[in-house]
């Protein structure tokens, strides 16, 4: 599951992505998404690790883009802020004396990597300048 | 977002496919999924409604598969148990003042869908009976 986290980051960089050269505070872009700055800078902090965004702190401080907007895919969101697969797998233990159940968790497995590749392949084919262009 | 309720029941089907004539319980099959009946009896109510299964009360009941497995495709599965989008669209309001909130929405929303889709698409391509021949 991807919860508000990804549609909240695509804001963000996206609003980011209008004027690149420039830094934006996490006031203004939280403003933008409608959201507390709080939220967003903990989203600011997971892109900086990510290597999408410099942060700076005090009174100018603020986030700007590292990459072009061309560079930088939802793919490349979404791997910095995921934290749980798109579906979820059974995590109840195996019953082991069911052989239904003793093959499940494998072939659970590759359906939700598979889904989870299918949807990244997606992901993988919009670049932030895509977004800009629409605005 | 799909929490377990998708790999619960795409279990549970595969587990009714390895013998498509025969009823099975709700207990046997919350036994090879290894949680409470009770939550069984509530994902084959979903599955009944989509018509992928009938179920029978009393002593002798359970529920048996009404399509063969090469004819139920995980996404079948899926659009009878999902209650929401995979990936979570931002529920906050506009701003209206800011140009960027007033297109985002748009924007996300087809990103969204897209996203969906191309997962649709892939457990289209997945059938019941591949899963069984796993076993």
């Amino acid at each position: 599951m991807v919860n508000q986290q990804f549609a909240f980051a695509v804001h963000a960089l996206a609003a980011l992505a209008v004027s690149p050269d420039q830094t934006m505070t996490s006031e203004l872009i939280a403003s933008s998404v409608n959201t507390n700055p709080v939220v967003i800078r903990r989203l600011l902090s997971k892109l900086s690790k990510s290597s999408l965004i410099e942060t700076h702190l005090g009174k100018k401080g603020g986030a700007k883009l590292i990459r072009k907007p061309e560079q930088i895919t939802l793919k490349d969101i979404y791997e910095a802020i995921q934290e749980r697969t798109l579906i979820s797998q059974n995590t109840k233990e195996t019953n082991r004396k069911c052989p239904i159940s003793c093959k499940m968790k494998d072939i659970m497995k590759k359906i939700v990597l598979q889904a989870e590749k299918a949807t990244l392949d997606h992901l993988a084919s919009i670049r932030l300048s895509d977004l800009t262009k629409e605005m």
